[in-house]
């Protein structure tokens, strides 16, 4: 058994990643904490009650050493890093499900704020285990995408070669609530966004630099993504939509296929996608048709699980050598 | 005209005050406050754009006086009072959309807190129109009924000479997220309500005084009333079910339809009732069955118009002479 | 005052033309039909109990052509112009709320089936206000228009002689579920749609022909459009997103400001906007952004009002000499 | 390895035994049908794709008990007994999850229909684990409980002892969507229930007798039951609200925890319920007040799970000999 550690219990991520590791049968979660502590987890999370629970400590990085072999992160961009140098220093494995790894420095210092770990943020290894799979078999430190990076970028790999990248590419995403955080704020009243659907930071979003700089990794082209996200009244799920031009005329479906025939968590549909059916899941359901060279792909997400923490523990099953598929869950949260 | 001032404007309730009072025949909207101040109409609710706009002051009684004769008060409850007193003073009609002035003050304290208003307390006139429609053509001050108590009361009124006073009153009651107001807590994040419904406060809510003490004065008998109320996902609208047991087998439609006979503001359906149907509107619809010696109400309204801001105009409506009906909206928001 | 027929009462779009035409100061609602009649307004629709009622007889357009002057025809394609002809030969007036009089002929047999008024399609106008204003003032057949392409001309048609018709426009639209019309369906269950969304008829939607022949007409260039509509958990509403390149850096908001500054029905946001402020009304709500040479529009509306009832009331208003904004409901469903 | 069937598996109950079984440790689903058949499990549920297929027959008792040492009938009342009593005969445990089987000959036939299968209708087991576990260990036909006699039962059977029978016990139920069914009728269709809460047959909905038959077995005690449903706009979740008198006053918490010390899928809170909590799992969460010798207990369930599909394994798992939390799901789908 590999014993885990889970920072930031309190979040909606915090608690998907306790809901996956009770029931995962090589890990072992050994240690819970939140920037406050003094707490359990069915008192943070009641719907645990006789099912699991443990103490909720104050997060401190020397108790983490001794109490966990890998440490999973869910705490806001900032803080994060903060911690996840004192536990690599002290040989904890780390998965970061914030913002602090993702990007190349000057990336991350124009959209954030300045670096506070530049002597572990070369050694990152981004977290989607597609385009990833082999470094992150030996990685110690794993950036977990964003939830939009991770949905727009497993649709948009498989055609690299084929768009023209002279033109723009147009993300059109919406995201439930949930993506929104437990945090209280006008954006989150129920009667905000109840009966409701309106975009936010069109064009400027933070996951836009990072669906733009992981495309270029992969295929050394730079695209132009034009990234323009929606709240939507539903808790958990995420679609996006992306418009953009081809250079000949592929069979998406085609495509799709041949880019994801190992893949265990990508399925290809023949019609559009709906949300429902990858919630509670850690599938991305994708869907793409071509009209004359306009390229349109249609990808869902559960915005928690695949886009933060079913992702994560897949990340975790990678870097301990143990098959990525243990223990993540696979039925849908239907009808 | 009469020239009204809506005092908190900023909330659910003072929106809705204005929206009636824009096309009000009789009513002209002279000021527009909230605590804050300093800001318009259209930044607080953009909606109104291109409608109506006006500035919006820091409330001061003083002000208030000079502009209008007739102030709605949508503010908490204490705060309500600490200006209503000033305004009665400088010879301003009040209608208060808080509790300040809906008990009898040993009640008030019991449930809330000490009373800063004494002097005008006991002339203050309840403003059910189907219970007090002459007292409120005389008064200068009127207490707005709360939600829970107008439907609730609007359904058991034409019932008490046959209930049996023995045996308790069970209410059942849901209510929208609008009624838990404009203030962001862990209770009105959408992740919280969707998808979920619960009771809070039962058998202890407050609401549970006002509709006992009412039925206590209409009567002349008391009734114990136990009150459970529950939020639903939706954003306007309330439904109240009482059950209680009757001295003899009547025909509650025929009860209903003859003790509203004249009321414009109440409809009786034959069928169970839902909260669509008076949505937008400051209808109460009712419903009622009876099994043996038990009766079944089922009363439905919107609980941010009948259950605050319309029945508020109507009882201004009556305090100025005009009709009751005056501008008060009855086309609902459906489907 | 004019007499007016509402033929095909039973669904939502003749619901609201009801509602708006109750009050309306100019219209007599002087007949109601739908497909079987036999019934009466407060039967099919209990909102309106106690506000308004009316027989619903079973369609026949020569009890029509002597009971109204003007006729709104809320059937479905194929359904309407079987009546408006017989309509039109007898001097009544008509608002057809269905596809068949909106598209050239070519077009309309391509998207829909054999047309069977050929007689009457070439007088009839576009009832799009903003683009047919004068024409709609002589007009006795009006084609109103589908609910997208209002929504999306609304937000195009300012930046016709800006975009670069080289490039392929992408519109990714999302209405709420009355837009799926009364019918019950698997995709109109409450479970279907429920926390959920997807797209439905990607790229091949009978109004994406109708988005392009209206921008040719105005503009004498061909855009290519790609329109991918979606439905989203909510009653009423329709956001539209389009994205597109431009020739040249423009200012989007001043564009827009400038083109609608007479326009009572359009309102220009300096940020994005929602589906809930034009909720209930009228309005069209446009924001657009811009980065680089890649413009972003952001419009709004209600579905079944400006995509559909009330915009065919501002039409009958200007077909019959009214003042354009007479009896037009602006006061949003919000909170 | 026990070979199973699961014969309706088209509707939302077939689904969820399906996501059950797939992971159960002792249960191998073995054949699956419906009325129609000549599909698949992943056509009939898209969700399921990559997941789990198999072929989906027209249902077929002679080869149900050639496949299958269990059948799960997830059927329509009438058409459950039509085969339970051939797959009886032949050999083949029953769990019905119909209406079939649940209520004493009088009783079903005044509520539903005259009964085609009195041989077997004596030996039916009543599946409620916590009133009939030993029975059920030897039962060879299970009928599954209805979702508001589960929840409304697990609520008042450890209050019988101490409740007033002399009075009413009233019921407030509140269902998600997904109990009326996968059928499309206008009360599923999205724009009816969304936005709306509404009560259906009150007091005669046909759960009030089997509420009451139950009580009676378990305690030798007429109760008079009133139970009035309501619609709310959510998927799956039930929420079951009781009002009653007592005869002495007694400490609700403590007699619930009491009855339920030993029972896994029963958990006791010391404030009001909610149905997020439980949805997902096999747990009736329940709550309780008292004020004075009045009693309110608030109880919630997974209408589909505890309601239905959860409960009829783990009466599987007792009438094979397994644990019955075996393969139980107890994660919930929060938040």
């Amino acid at each position: 058994m590999t014993r885990v550690a889970v920072i930031g219990a309190s979040g909606f991520t915090g608690l998907e990643l306790v809901k996956i590791l009770i029931n995962h049968p090589k890990f072992e979660i050994s240690y819970v904490a939140t920037s406050e502590g003094e707490t359990s987890l069915t008192a943070l999370h009641p719907a645990l009650t006789d099912v699991f629970d443990a103490p909720v400590a104050k997060a401190d990085a020397a108790e983490i050493a001794e109490a966990a072999d890998l440490a999973f992160l869910a705490l806001p961009h900032k803080a994060s890093m903060g911690f996840a140098k004192h536990l690599l220093e002290r040989g904890v494995k780390v998965v970061d499900l914030s913002a602090d790894y993702r990007l190349e420095l000057a990336t991350y210092e124009a959209h954030y704020c300045p670096h506070e770990d530049k002597e572990h943020l070369p050694e990152a290894v981004y977290g989607l285990p597609e385009l990833t799979r082999e470094p992150l078999k030996k990685a110690r430190l794993v950036a977990n995408p964003g939830c939009y990076p991770t949905a727009a970028l497993l649709g948009l790999l498989p055609f690299t070669p084929y768009i023209d990248s002279d033109f723009p590419i147009f993300i059109d995403a919406k995201s439930g609530v949930s993506g929104a955080g437990k945090k209280c704020t006008q954006t989150t009243h129920f009667v905000t966004i109840n009966e409701n659907i309106f975009p936010y930071n069109p064009l400027v979003h933070r996951h836009q630099p990072e669906i733009a700089e992981k495309l270029q990794k992969q295929s050394g082209k730079r695209f132009d993504i034009n990234f323009v996200p929606h709240l939507i009244p539903v808790t958990r799920g995420e679609m996006v939509d992306s418009y953009m031009l081809l250079k000949e005329e592929i069979d998406p479906l085609e495509v799709l296929r041949d880019f994801y025939k190992e893949a265990p968590f990508v399925r290809i549909f023949e019609k559009p996608v709906d949300i429902k059916s990858p919630s509670g899941t850690n599938f991305c359901d994708i869907f793409a048709r071509r009209s004359g060279k306009k390229l349109y792909i249609n990808s869902a997400i559960d915005n928690i699980l695949r886009g933060a923490s079913s992702q994560a523990v897949v990340n975790a099953n990678l870097m301990c050598g143990y098959d990525e598929a243990l223990g993540i869950p696979v039925i849908a949260y239907v009808p």
